[in-house]
């Protein structure tokens, strides 16, 4: 990739990107004394593109949101955690066309303007009353400076905020490119529960824009494992305002440019988001090289990184290579086991598919770190991919034996 | 299935049926004072079957019993536990090729005759001198009484020995179908680090013997699923003796009855597995019904099944039925999410894809029993299937963060 402008980390995340507001409030969806509502909102109207869960159960909002996006144009989406409105039939289409009206009425928009998103537990009702009193709230708070209480706001059992923002020159414009996310459990390729949202000021032609983030989100969230189940609430929303000023953004008129601070964007989210894995104590980073193909690097590492026994083995500081190789054997990836090198970080563990000796204290040292990088040569082309997941702990299955309850 | 003749429940496992002999001894293979070297043999030569890992990762034990299987006959197998001799390279398979010529040479059988199967520990070099002196004494230890012997002498993190064992009449002759097999982590469909060895005294027509084992395997060991790691060793064997002195078994000729008597035991002993699984502190039986297609049936009961979500409420005795539908709903399966109705057990928790009011209580008390059955109704045809798993528990964890050390 030619950068020719370098791309600079900014500060802030969904409101990084100029013209764009957001808050977030305490409404008592399902907790009390937390924020659980976050309204994000631009003060002039947005190209909108999306990516939805390929989950063949699809929560309420996600419906009610894809039917806004028709036409492309989005003003303001509010989130709600707590409760994920899914598997709630008829009456969970009424409340998330509801909680877009309520929106929409208080923001002076009409309800297609407004997309909304829900993440928490599955078959419940949204208390629609304490719902509308947080949008009220919600609105009358708004300013560019709240990205971070939004980021807060749509937290289920997530430990930290996650927020990333990148900017560069283009055309004597200022480009920036921000975003959001959620989600610490059911993460998994193909967008788990894990809502991301992501904004920028540059305009761009709406096909490319659809275009980028699909790529993006392919080279990010769809590259993260936290526990191997995908979740009916995923979407990754992306607003683009034009208040840059620049002249709308192509593939070929400024689009790598786009593409590379997008990518930076999910990419820091999309870690962030593994490494706040339920009862993760690390991030796992899997880079695997040598693949005959891309399709070929990315489902190895993907195996890798989900791999219940690699992550049990990484959180008891195990130097378990073989189970490292058996994963890649699974995955479906064309390659010649008796070619396989592996490294953990920088102690390379077993070559030609066979262990080697090896440092096993230095191993086990390595290991305690944060993050672990687990490195696999396949040898068998060019290709590259890196996936990211994080270790499995005793806290994990604490976490979701009493989520519900 | 229409079933004239009586299944009967028999005693044992792998020497239940006619013509068949075990040991179990203790060849400190990698763990001191415990059996971790089983040898089955068999009067007279048997005709065998296999089905082996798909896990592109073939440990060597599989690539030599491959090669000795070429010519369908089998009068032994050696197996060990505590090393996996996979990820071993060259030496590897010059370790398994001796195995192999070991027991023939004190059985004095040509080394074809032998077949050896590993599990443990990847990328460990098998200890040939403790392995020869084992053999020499599991070979002296042979009697058709020694199948329980055999069956401690290959679990590893296993805490149970898992037999079973099914007779009928058929012809005059008296058909014993009986097995063993060890599994409790890295268990998933397609065989994950598993092996069953099963042995009748049927004659049974070649052709018609593996696709009976095949069929077999396929509603029974491929649904099982504990953790979503296929492993590099798995096997299943099957040997077919024809000391009941009846005329040969072809799928036209006595093959339905044949069949079920292996279901029987196959599906015993993967209910064994399941329930053994690692940390587990209960089986899950997921009961698909009315799928438009049995393959659609099958994909969402494995889906379900192999959920780290669902097992970690079934631990936590937690309702939460919204991960059963999100299960299905990612699991590929071709239905409509509005008309599925779930139940725990007894209990209707949830009909056209909504909750509906349950007796809490009632469904918390009911899943601290064993076995936890999930019900699934999917109202988009007739077929049907079951899938096996078990909870997750944060022993799961603690067991897998240590195996290797």
């Amino acid at each position: 990739m030619k950068i020719t402008t370098p791309m600079q980390l900014a500060a802030g995340g969904i409101t990084a990107a100029q013209g764009f507001q957001a808050a977030g409030v305490e409404a008592g969806i399902r907790y009390q004394n937390r924020k659980d509502l976050a309204l994000i909102y631009t003060e002039q109207p947005a190209r909108a593109a999306a990516v939805f869960t390929r989950n063949r159960v699809q929560a309420a909002p996600l419906l009610i949101t894809r039917e806004h996006m028709q036409q492309q144009r989005l003003s303001a989406v509010v989130v709600n955690a707590g409760i994920a409105n899914a598997c709630t039939g008829r009456q969970g289409l009424i409340d998330a066309r509801q909680m877009a009206a309520m929106a929409a009425d208080r923001l002076g928009l009409g309800i297609q303007e407004v997309a909304v998103a829900s993440t928490g537990v599955i078959g419940h009702y949204l208390p629609m009353d304490r719902l509308e009193a947080g949008i009220v709230r919600a609105v009358s708070s708004l300013s560019p400076t709240s990205g971070g209480s939004a980021a807060e706001a749509i937290m289920t059992t997530d430990t930290q905020t996650k927020e990333a923002a990148w900017s560069y020159q283009w055309e004597g414009c200022q480009i920036t490119v921000g975003g959001m996310a959620k989600g610490s459990g059911m993460i998994h390729p193909n967008l788990a529960t894990m809502l991301a949202f992501l904004s920028t000021d540059a305009e761009v032609e709406p096909n490319f824009l659809q275009q980028a983030l699909a790529e993006a989100v392919e080279d990010s969230f769809n590259l993260v494992s936290v526990d191997g189940d995908t979740s009916t609430n995923d979407m990754v929303l992306l607003l683009a305002n034009g208040r840059a000023g620049n002249s709308a953004i192509t593939r070929e008129h400024g689009g790598e440019l786009f593409l590379t601070a997008l990518r930076l964007v999910a990419v820091s989210l999309a870690k962030q988001i593994a490494r706040d894995g339920e009862g993760a104590t690390c991030l796992i980073e899997v880079q695997v090289s040598g693949a005959a193909t891309e399709g070929d690097a990315r489902l190895a590492a993907r195996a890798v990184a989900n791999s219940s026994l690699v992550k049990a083995a990484v959180y008891g500081r195990d130097a378990n290579w073989g189970r490292v190789l058996a994963a890649v054997g699974y995955s479906g990836a064309n390659f010649d086991p008796d070619q396989v090198t592996i490294w953990l970080g920088p102690i390379k563990v077993a070559e030609q598919g066979c262990g080697i000796p090896f440092d096993e204290a230095g191993a086990r040292e390595y290991l305690t770190g944060d993050p672990v990088e687990i490195r696999i040569e396949l040898n068998a082309g060019v290709q590259t991919a890196t996936a990211w997941g994080c270790d499995l702990s005793p806290e994990y299955v604490a976490i979701n034996a009493s989520y519900r309850s």
